[in-house]
Parts: structure tokens; sequence; C-alpha cells
């Protein structure tokens, strides 16, 4: 299968201990084995190296979990605004693009400064690129797949069948990444999906209990196609560890453009062409795109300088942080299951980064 | 203070390695240093003394949990046969009565068995008797405070605030007793608690959250009473660990005895004056009393040969058993609640047992 040729190729080249010309310059890169875990604790006596990568880690989780927690937030103005009315697949792409020539202007002055290199050249292998529409083909095949959902759960139970990503990240990472979690950071990760769950519980939840097997199936499927592509993003990235993250970005998100120029195509061409393709965009449209944008890159640096699971801890922190957030800004009460939620994700964050395994 | 006197002379008397003359024969007593906690993993090597103390503390909470269970399923039935009709005073009294005798039949046998002993005589001195009534006093207070605490709270919310027991306990035994849990055990006390509380969800359980101060108040002092009472029960039964658990129960009882008497008067004396004492007693009222005597004496042997934290976990276990067992016999449904909670508390269970504290 394609995604084990990615990892067989990883490991010959872990061993090859080559720096990388990005344009965070004099950090060693990270190799495939250390880009460990949530790890708070500086180690004491560790070497500068270790810390500079430990800060590089920290910093992008940081960045992602504010990115993701003001997405939240964005959503929910929008729906207090009034309906979406633009059209989610013209700013999906939009947000591809938007990435795409994100990471170009960032090449661009790595040019400027470092000169073209082996490592940040956009010019790539067909043995290089091919891999690349993967992900973006899942993320594609899950969207459509999410219309068809909803014939058999409501939104805010799609919402909750939405947390076994969380574990399908977690097993996937396991068998396709070959990394090992320890008995203590699993427990963690049941204990996050499970908080996470508690935290969205409403008075309604229990109707997602009565949804039948065809929708427990589909949302299995669907977390196994979104974890897939996360880890399989991760193993793409990872791969090359010494080549520039933009060069990386700039091609999956060049797939992502084409893919959700299909989707366009299959779920909104006559709508696109009698209204327009920016029919119905406002502000906080705008805002919204541009968030997605940064967020992406985010994500990207994460699968760079850390891995899925510290994803999946920024984003579900950052789940936690909009209904904080909401509280002061739009007024939200909280409910008790949101407390309890919350406490076992705290003490799932604290258990992950405490059962780090010894290596 | 009363309690800090016991612990000092338990320190003294925990080096001296006597046998206890129970009528388990042949079985080390337990030291104060080695009632650890949920072990169920045998050691390897380990002595046979190790592992017949390991089989009857798992005797003795197997017994607890099942015990409890059935308690909340004789609950369930007799709301469900109709209201309680007769006095829970008196049937406190009845079920202190029941577990006194209890004792002393046991002591019969084995004062028949093994002759009367140091250990085993009913006898007693000032100085061992002084600290029993304490345990009952505080359980009286308590009991006595529930029926102003719903002035402020409903009964769902009252069950709600309960789990502060668990928290208590934790902070008490550590207090009080001076034993030590290890960061990952007290990780699967909140843990504990906060899955407690989340299986016990409703779509009315927000309403807690609206318990004005002297509500939470009421609660915490409440928790406070029950964690010490219990943590002071296990101190004064481990201080002389060659005692027998039958003698030290009877004495334990008397006392109950004594304050439930108490209450009976303050609170139900023209009831069971008019009425009489077996008022609205069924066979239901029969098997609960019953079921409460024979717990109270499994939550003894469990503070004697386990301690107050394996007493939280049987006990929260068997809750989640009631609810899961009321599925088949009463229709009951489970929310999604219920299982998340029950996903936390199965965590937390594995993680007091991996964390345990290395000696």
């Amino acid at each position: 299968m394609e995604y084990r040729r990615i990892k067989d190729q990883d490991k010959n080249e872990a061993s090859v201990d080559d720096i990388e010309s990005s344009h965070m310059k004099a950090v060693p890169v990270l190799s495939l084995d250390d880009a460990g875990s949530l790890n708070t604790v500086a180690t004491v006596g560790a070497s500068s190296g270790d810390r500079s990568k430990w800060k590089r880690k920290s910093m992008v989780t940081l960045a992602l979990t504010v990115l993701t927690s003001s997405q939240g937030i964005l959503i929910v103005w929008s729906k207090r605004a009034g309906k979406y009315e633009y059209s989610v697949t013209t700013a999906n792409f939009l947000v591809e693009a938007l990435k795409c020539a994100l990471s170009l202007a960032a090449l661009m002055r790595i040019w400027r400064k470092d000169g073209v290199t082996d490592d940040n050249r956009l010019s790539t292998t067909y043995d290089e690129v091919s891999v690349y529409p993967i992900p973006a083909a899942l993320y594609l095949v899950k969207n459509l797949l999410q219309y068809y959902i909803f014939a058999y759960v409501d939104a805010p139970g799609y919402q909750i069948l939405k947390n076994f990503n969380i574990i399908s990240t977690g097993v996937l990472y396991r068998i396709i990444l070959k990394r090992r979690l320890s008995e203590i950071q699993w427990a963690a990760f049941i204990l996050l999906c499970a908080g996470c769950t508690t935290a969205q519980l409403n008075p309604r939840s229990d109707h997602v209990l009565q949804t039948p097997v065809q929708g427990w199936l589909m949302a299995i499927v669907m977390a196994l196609l979104s974890g897939f592509a996360g880890v399989y993003t991760e193993a793409i990235i990872k791969k090359r560890p010494s080549r520039n993250i933009n060069v990386q970005n700039f091609w999956l998100y060049v797939f992502g453009m084409v893919f959700n120029a299909i989707a366009i195509v299959v779920q909104d061409f006559d709508e696109v062409v009698s209204k327009g393709f920016f029919h119905g965009y406002s502000l906080i449209t705008v805002l919204m795109i541009l968030n997605h944008a940064l967020s992406g890159l985010a994500v990207s640096m994460v699968m760079k300088y850390a891995d899925n699971i510290v994803k999946v801890y920024a984003t579900s922190v950052a789940m936690l942080l909009t209904a904080i957030v909401s509280v002061f800004l739009f007024g939200f009460h909280l409910s008790l299951a949101f407390f309890l939620g919350s406490t076992v994700v705290s003490v799932s964050v604290y258990l992950h980064s405490v059962g780090k395994l010894q290596r």
C-alpha cells in the first residue's frame, strides 16, 4: 500500500541527520523519532537544540490553539448574525488558494534571503509529489459523505459523533506512523474523547443514541477518513525532514485547490453560475476564510514540528476555550456537563504529559 | 486533636508485627502501611501472605460492591412500589442493631473455637472505646443537616453534590491518615468524581448550578463530615491491627444505636409513639434493612483490610452496576452521559491501579 511505501522510505531517511534549510535557521530539524508529545516540562540539562525544538513546537501548538478557538468564535458570531448565505465550497476553495499564496510568499522571502537550494526549490519530482493528492482526495470524500450522514443524524448529533475522530487519529497514528504511546497516554486519549463529548452534551444529546446503524457506520468511516488524511499528511511532511515546509504546503494546497474545484462543480455548479462566485460573502465570511487559511498553515506546522496527537489536543482545548470566551462575548451559559468535560480534558492533558514514554 | 492522638499511637504500633487472632486464621494482618490500593495485578513472586492478604482485600471489596449495587436496586424497587411510608430513623436504628447482633454472633463462634483472648474479648478500656462514638456522632450531624439542605437544593441536585464526598474522602485520607497517593492516583480520583457526576447527569442537572451559596457550603460541610467519619473509622479500626474486627464493629455499632435512638427522639418521636415503631414496614423494608446491615459490615471489613479509597471506588462502581442492572430489571434507558461517565470511571480505576506508588 501507498502509505507503507512512505513509511519504509522514512526509515531509510531517518538515519540521515540532515539539516533543514528552513527560514527558521540554526534550528536542528525534528527527526521522525523525536517529534514526541505535548511535553510541557523542559528537560534538565537538555541541549539548546532540544530547547529550541521544544520552543518551536510550543509556538506552533499555541498558534493552532488560538486560531482554532477564534475559528469557533467566528462560527458562533456568523450563526448569530444570520444564516450562512455563501457557498461553502467556494469558500473552501478560497481557503486553499490563500494558503497556497501565503506559502509562496513565505518561499519568496526565503529565496531572496538564502537563495534557491535543493530543499527550498519549488520544482519537484513525480516520486515526491505523487502522494500529495491523497489527503486532499480523502477530505473530499469525507466532505461529500457529510451531506449524506445528515439523513441519519441531526447536526448536534453529528457534532458528538465527530469525537470519533480523536480515537481514529490515535489508532491510525499508532498503526500507520508506527509511533508508540504509553499506556497512560492511551488512557489519556480515551479520556480526551470522553471529556470532549461530555463538554458538548446538552439536554437533547441522547437523541444520538437512536442513530440508525447506517449513521454509526458513516460516522466511523468519516472519522477514519479524517484521521487517515491527518496521519497521512504527517507522513508526507515528515518523510523529507529537510524539505522546506512551505514547499510541502504549496504542493498540498495546490491539490487542495484542485479537489475543492471538483467539489464546486459537483455540488454548487448551478448556483455559482447563476448567482456568482462571491454571492453572499460578507466581512465575516472574509474573516472566516482568513482564519481557516491561517489555522490550516498552523496544522501543517504542527504536523512538521510536532504530530497528530498534539494537533488533536490543541484543537480539543481550543473547543473548550471557544466556549469559555463565548461566555464573555455572547453571554453563553456553561453547563454542568461542560465543567465536567473540561475537568476530564484537563486531567487528560496532564496525564498525556506525565505519561511520556521513557526513551 | 483527638484524631492526631490516634494517629500517633498508630505509628508506635505499626512496628509491632502482631498476628491477628481472627476467625480467618493463618492470614497475616494488614499493617497500616500496606493496606494499599485497588491493586488488581498479583505481584509475581509475592509471598503467600501477600497473596492471601490480596485475596481477602479483593473479597471484601467485591462483597461491598455487590451489596451496594443491590442496595441501589432495592431503593429503585421500593420507589417504584410506592412511597417510603416507614420511618427512616427507626430503620436506621434497626440496621445498627442488626449489625451489632451479627458482630456478636460472629464473636461467639470465634470464642467457641479459639477461646477468649486479649484480642477478641468484648470488654474494653476507656482509652480504646472513647473514640468510638465520634463517627456515629458525625453521621448524626450530617443526617440532621440533610433535612436543611433541601431548602436550597432539590433531591437530584443533592445526588450530584454528594459527589463532593469523593474529593473530601481523598483529601482527608491524605491529611488525617497521612497516607500518600501518587500523582496519577490523584488524577484518577478527580476523574472518579467527574465520571460519577457525569454518569448521573440528566436534562435537569444544570439546575444545580443555580444552587445558592448556602447550599454549596452545606454540601461541602456534609461532604467533609461524611469523609471525616469514614477516615476516622478507618483510623480507629486500624489503630489496633490485632484487635478482632468483630469487637471493633460491636463497639462502633453500639454507639450507632445510641445516636440513631437520639435521631428517633429528635425527628420522629411523635410519629413513632402514635403509629408504632414498625409502622409501614413491608418485605422490601426488611430486605433494605438486611442489605444495609450487610453493606455496613462490608464497609468495616474494607476499612480493616483495605482503606477508604478502595471503599470509594467500590461504591462508585456499584452505582454504575446498579444502573446497568436496572436496565434489565426495570427497563431503564441508559443516557449518553452515563456511557461517558462510566468510561471515565473505568479509566480512573485502571489509572488508580497502574499509578500505584512504588515503595
